[in-house]
C-alpha cells in the first residue's frame, strides 16, 4: 500500500455537485432524523444540464428507493466534532462521531435512502420525484445509487444506542390549524398529515424537553410557519402562519 | 434556492480519506460485485492519525455494521459513462449509470456495508476490523457511519433488474488446491473458504460466459495467484500459486 498511500493522503477528491435538492423543509429546525420517518415529506432533486440526459437515468424507474450522497451544506462550514450527543440519548452522552450520523463529520458527507416516486427525464432536463427525503431545500448531491435490497437490508443487524425508529409523540391540532390545513392544499401535499410526522418526532432539542417547557416554538415547514407548543404529553399546533 | 445553488455549482466540495483499507483484494478482477456477498472477505480500516483519537469510536462497537464511503481510486481516472453494461444483464443491456453502481460515476464515491468485527483503538492508533467488504487493497475510506435498520433496512424495496443476489456457481477444488488450503492458514483466514465464495460469483467477464470457455484465469487474493478454470458448469480451482 506503500505508494499508493502516501498519494492519497496528499491528494483530496473534488467532487461537484449532479444536481439539488427542493424540499419542504426551509430550515434545519424540525427535520427527521433520519428519512423515510416523513413519509409525506415531498422533494424534487433537479439534475444540472451536464447530468441531465434520459440515458443516464435509464432503467432507474424500476428502482423504488434509491440512496443519495449529498453534501451537509448549510453546517460545513462549522467543522467537525470528535464526539456528539445524540438527541436519542436525551442529549447527555457523548458518543464519537462515527458512531453518529451527525452532521459535523470530517467530510461533510450525508447518506439518505429516499423513496423514488417519479422519474422524469426529456427536452434536456432530469427530475427526480422523491418522497420520505430529510433533506434541507437546496441541498446539493453528489452521487445517486440504486438501493439494493439483497446487498443493503440487513434487519437483523445491530444498532446499539439507536435499536429502533425513535418514539412518537401525539400531536393534536387547535381547530384554526385544522381550518388552515383543510384550506391549504399545498401542492398536492397533504399539509395536515406533513404537520402530524414532522411534529410527531418532538422536534424540540432534547434539553428543552421538560413537562413544564411552555414555549410556543415556530417551524418553517413548505411556505408555513407552523406554531406549536408541548402540553400534557402531546404536542399541540395552534396556527400556520403562511410565509413569503 | 437562488443564491446558494450558485454557490454550490461554483464550488467543489475536497473530501480528504479518513484512513486506507489492507484487504485480501489486490485487483479489481475478481472482486464481488455487491458487499456481504463473501462473508469470509476480511479487511482492516486503519484511520489516519488525525482521525485516531479513541472518542471518535466511541460506542461504535454497539453496531454490527456500517457503512463505508468510499474512493474509487484505482479508476477514477478513467472517468465516468453515461451507461452501463451490468454483468447481470448479460452485459449486452445498457442502463444509466445512476441505475447502477458502477465504479465509473460523475463523482467516484463508493458505497458498501459491512460487518464491524472489532473496534481496535489506542495509543494513538484506530482500527476497524471488517469482514464482508467488498474493497480493493489501498481503498481511501471518506466517511464512517452506523448502519441503523430502522432507517436502512428495506426488505421490501423494489430493485428493478437486479431484485435479489446474483446466482452461485459451484466450485470445486482440486487435490493441489485442496492440499494448499489445507496447509496454509494464511493469517486466520479460511482461505479455502475464501476461494469457494470469491469464485462462487463466477468473476469471468460476462462476455467469455459461454460452455465452451477453456481459458485458466488467474486472481490475486491474499497472497496467492489462485488459477481456475469453467468446465461442466463448475469453476475448478486448479491451484494456488504463492506469490510476492
Amino acid at each position: 500500500m506503500g505508494n499508493r498511500e502516501q498519494e492519497g493522503m496528499m491528494t483530496v477528491l473534488e467532487c461537484r455537485p449532479l444536481g439539488y435538492v427542493s424540499s419542504c423543509y426551509r430550515e434545519r429546525f424540525g427535520i427527521p432524523r433520519q428519512p423515510g420517518l416523513v413519509t409525506e415529506a415531498r422533494a424534487i432533486l433537479t439534475l444540472l444540464p451536464a447530468y441531465s440526459g434520459a440515458e443516464l437515468v435509464r432503467g432507474l424507474d424500476g428502482f423504488s428507493h434509491v440512496w443519495l450522497i449529498f453534501r451537509f451544506h448549510a453546517t460545513e462550514t462549522q467543522g467537525w466534532h470528535p464526539t456528539v450527543r445524540p438527541p436519542r440519548l436525551g442529549g447527555q452522552v457523548r458518543v464519537g462521531v462515527f458512531a453518529s450520523r451527525s452532521m459535523f463529520r470530517p467530510n461533510p458527507l450525508g447518506l439518505s435512502v429516499v423513496r423514488l416516486d417519479k422519474v422524469e427525464s426529456g427536452g434536456g432536463m432530469t427530475r427526480l420525484h422523491l418522497s420520505g427525503a430529510d433533506l434541507l431545500d437546496g441541498t446539493p448531491v453528489l452521487d445517486i445509487k440504486p438501493y439494493l435490497p439483497y446487498a443493503d437490508s440487513l434487519s437483523q443487524a445491530e444498532a446499539g444506542f439507536a435499536p429502533e425508529a425513535p418514539s412518537r409523540i401525539t400531536v393534536v391540532f387547535s381547530v384554526r390549524a385544522e381550518d388552515q390545513c383543510a384550506r391549504e392544499h399545498d401542492q398536492g401535499i397533504n399539509l395536515r398529515l406533513l404537520v402530524e410526522q414532522v411534529l410527531g418526532q418532538d422536534p424540540r432539542p432534547s434539553w428543552r424537553r421538560s413537562d413544564t417547557d411552555e414555549r410556543v416554538y415556530g417551524m418553517r415547514l413548505c411556505r408555513h410557519d407552523v406554531r406549536f407548543r408541548y402540553r400534557n404529553d402531546r404536542i399541540e399546533v395552534l396556527e400556520l402562519v403562511p410565509v413569503g
